[in-house]
């Protein structure tokens, strides 16, 4: 790769799942002189180091983000604020800002009073992931060929949205723009309503008297167990994703919810032929993700069926 | 093998996906001296006999019946009536008569009055399958280690309940026994309302005109590609699904959007403390379907993330 971009410091706060993942990407593109990451919880700070994805290792996010070009903030949405504050003071002049949560107007709002004018504040989200959290789950493949979306404002400095793009396309990203609002309405169908209904059907499945738990995890193989991986993801996260795009969520909620009550009238009154055309368009869609190169074609997800 | 049981003549009715497994895995385990199967749709025959995994093909399910020791029904449950009655007259005395429909209470209702009474009618569901069709998708090892419910009535014979039984333990299964009420319970909340609500969001993200339909596409990865395998699922096979399963479906579906109301609420009033306790409970059951070894450890259903 020898057009990689290439920073002399990076700094990653967060060093969960996805900020230990950033880190391997980084560390495997070769794109900073100097990696440093941060992270207030002693136990994740102590077994990244042990882990050892990068050149520094701190538990104060103010000692990493000193003299970076580039700072990732990978902590919950709910913590944005309150590491902005901690940081502000500490960035360079010119420094680019970003992070990535799968809120953007939220984080835009939280952050964008508490920094200093003189660095370029970038929210971004890498949309990829695992149900899995803690930096021993991160890998340095995770971003590979998955869509990173960036949201600059009106006023955002070209040259910073430049680097920031040809960072993510270094650790194997394809980079999209948008406005943050659009990005918070997409991502409430195609990820956080989603997450919300396999929680919801999973409290539903274990909470049901009639139908004791040992059964609901016996038969999971009848499609069940698909939404206990989603309800597994990391719990923080997810409240504060659902605490910060309240407005997104709520209008795509209601959208499914009304056509869940006019599946439910089709099947009270025997519809069959409105049930049937549904579940031949959405075969059409499953084609379409799987051609885009966003899912595997295997059945059943490529999982292991041969003894 | 050695103490594997051994059928004379065992016939299957329908070779799509499921159809087409259970003869493979009735070859696989040399359980039949001749397996004979069915399908009434030209094509699908066809490929069967290309595909070659039984030793006699039929276009008429009554030629495939006639002497079999036992038939399995391996069609849509919307379709079992009319070959039940079809292939009425053809069985012989003693046959057991067994099917692998996701609905039991409809099959058994459906069958039993046509059914002769010298045939001992035992529904039964492999609860196993993927989001393909046809006869191609099928293979040897889709019961392996899956459950197989096998659902009598108070008078059924014992010993064709044991020889059925110990056909589906050859074929890799844990065979339970249960009433055909309570298996429709189960199957309503593990199977059925899952597959509804997967289908009802890959068509409310598809009709949203904010959102293009290349957006829902490219940015799947965040959760929404995991629902549409499950809702590529064979559209006949689930419309009759929730045609002939409707009381239990409508009752576990009324508790599903009751506990979303209620999630949606926390949202809209921002109880994160409710949010967080749900996100938390859910992430248990999947840690139990693991260890009951209903799905694989691996992250992201072991999708692959290395180049």
């Amino acid at each position: 790769m020898a057009d990689t971009v290439k920073f002399d410091r990076i700094a990653i706060v967060g060093a969960g799942l996805i900020g230990s993942s950033v880190a391997r990407a980084i560390m495997r593109a070769g794109a900073a002189k100097t990696l440093a990451v941060a992270d207030a919880n002693d136990a994740v700070i102590k077994e990244a180091r042990d882990l050892g994805f990068a050149h520094e290792f701190h538990a104060d996010a103010k000692q990493a983000v000193a003299d970076a070009d580039i700072v990732i903030l990978a902590v919950p949405v709910g913590a944005m604020a309150s590491v902005g504050a901690n940081i502000a003071s500490g960035l360079k002049p010119g420094a680019i800002v970003s992070d990535v949560g799968s809120v953007k107007e939220g984080v835009f709002k939280a952050l964008d009073p508490l920094l200093p004018d003189h660095v370029h504040l970038i929210p971004g989200h890498p949309v990829a992931g695992t149900e899995q959290s803690g930096p021993a789950a991160g890998f340095a493949s995770l971003f590979d060929g998955r869509w990173c979306i960036l949201t600059p404002s009106a006023n955002t400095d070209a040259a910073a949205l430049d680097r920031l793009t040809r960072l993510w396309e270094a650790l194997g990203s394809k980079v999209e723009i948008m406005t943050a609002p659009h990005h918070d309405l997409v991502l409430a169908i195609t990820s956080h309503v989603p997450h919300l209904i396999a929680y919801n059907i999973v409290g539903t499945a274990s909470d049901l008297e009639e139908v004791t738990r040992s059964e609901v995890i016996k038969y999971s193989a009848g499609g069940f167990r698909d939404f206990t991986r989603i309800a597994a993801s990391d719990p923080t996260m997810w409240r504060d994703v659902f605490l910060n795009n309240k407005d997104a969520v709520l209008e795509m909620l209601g959208r499914f919810s009304e056509d869940l009550t006019a599946l439910q009238r089709a099947i009270r009154w025997g519809d069959g032929d409105a049930l049937f055309d549904l579940f031949t368009r959405t075969r059409d869609i499953r084609r379409r993700i799987i051609d885009a190169g966003q899912d595997e074609e295997t059945a059943d997800f490529g999982r292991h069926h041969e003894e």
